[in-house]
């Protein structure tokens, strides 16, 4: 009863003021999935994303074009540098990674749709505040849609759509988020990477939260 | 911290036995949007439910192929009758409904996909249990593919994903739910339906709640 009348209060306070653009924790571990609507797309990964150090590690496997594939990819920003890993061969690639890094985060121009709570408010664990906010990115081949919702507590991503000409809208949800790094090592290169040479520069529209997966 | 630890204790309680298939509250109140693959149709209704009664409202304005419609009707599956309303005009369509009243609920021969939370674990109000199932329906044109999840605690609707021939998939997404009735008079046909002519039987699909939205 006192979990639940928490709850209300908390639900309460939120509804009174205005959601605001936010930004992630910035330790998350957890998983996502990725599908297109198209069809042709279709991926689970687990990540990890450190916002302080600037680096995410994805283990991705999933379909594109009905062939499946593997992917296990460590993204270091502030180095500037992508490592394709390959954990049965022992493997590496090393690759430029010439985009910024975008935070997790609810651009500050994004507008707001809607607060609503998924699952019920009508009793303890059974649901979750969440807001879902909408906005244009501007990519190379002109400005693309998002849409992305997030809890009202945490700032923590459940889901994000986000609209490629190629693909038409892809879904990205995240699920099992927890605040930390459960395996902080996952996000330094295996030794196996060491000997890895910087291969040729790709020229790519910048890496963000939205188009990141 | 109190409410954190009770809630840590429930989701591992939960963990710890495999989940059934469940029946959601016989009273639920709501909203819910649904869209197809194809962009054909996009939808947002407001929903009653009345399981003990065997009654639903759906309040619902969309799109179809690019036309916006609103869609007002009241199922009462006890007396076969399906009245769709409208209210501007203040007049009422009574037509028969054939189709078996099903529960808002999991199949018992559903097969669990998977357990997960949406949001995170890691904080008070930042995440929400649900259980996602998926199975087969019989229907006329065939079987009929579907996923559903719904939360573990409450057995809250929070998804369902519905293959049809005609639009691909079709998702459904629940928001807002609360257990009992707001309005119970929204379940009782308005007075200027009293007049109403029973009009000619339709041949369709059984409604279950895979396909009534």
């Amino acid at each position: 009863m006192r979990t639940f009348v928490l709850f209300v209060c908390l639900s309460v306070g939120c509804l009174a003021q205005r959601p605001k653009p936010c930004t992630s924790p910035p330790l998350l571990t957890g998983s996502l999935s990725v599908s297109a609507q198209n069809e042709k797309l279709m991926a689970y990964a687990k990540y990890e994303y450190d916002a302080l150090g600037k680096r995410i590690r994805l283990s991705e496997f999933g379909s594109y074009d009905n062939k499946t594939f593997h992917l296990d990819v460590l993204l270091l920003f502030r180095q500037g540098v992508m490592y394709k890993i390959n954990n049965r061969n022992r493997t590496c690639s090393k690759k430029p990674l010439s985009a910024d890094f975008h935070p997790m985060e609810i651009p500050r121009n994004a507008s707001l749709l809607g607060q609503v709570v998924i699952g019920s408010s009508s009793g303890p664990g059974q649901g979750v505040l969440v807001n879902t906010w909408e906005g244009e990115l501007q990519m190379k081949k002109g400005p693309a849609k998002y849409m992305s919702t997030v809890t009202a507590f945490g700032c923590i991503p459940v889901s994000t759509l986000f609209h490629t000409r190629k693909n038409g809208w892809m879904v990205t949800s995240f699920f099992n988020n927890v605040i930390g790094l459960v395996d902080p090592q996952r996000l330094i290169p295996p030794h196996f990477c060491q000997g890895a040479q910087l291969e040729k520069r790709l020229d790519d529209d910048p890496v963000t939260f939205f188009n990141m997966f």
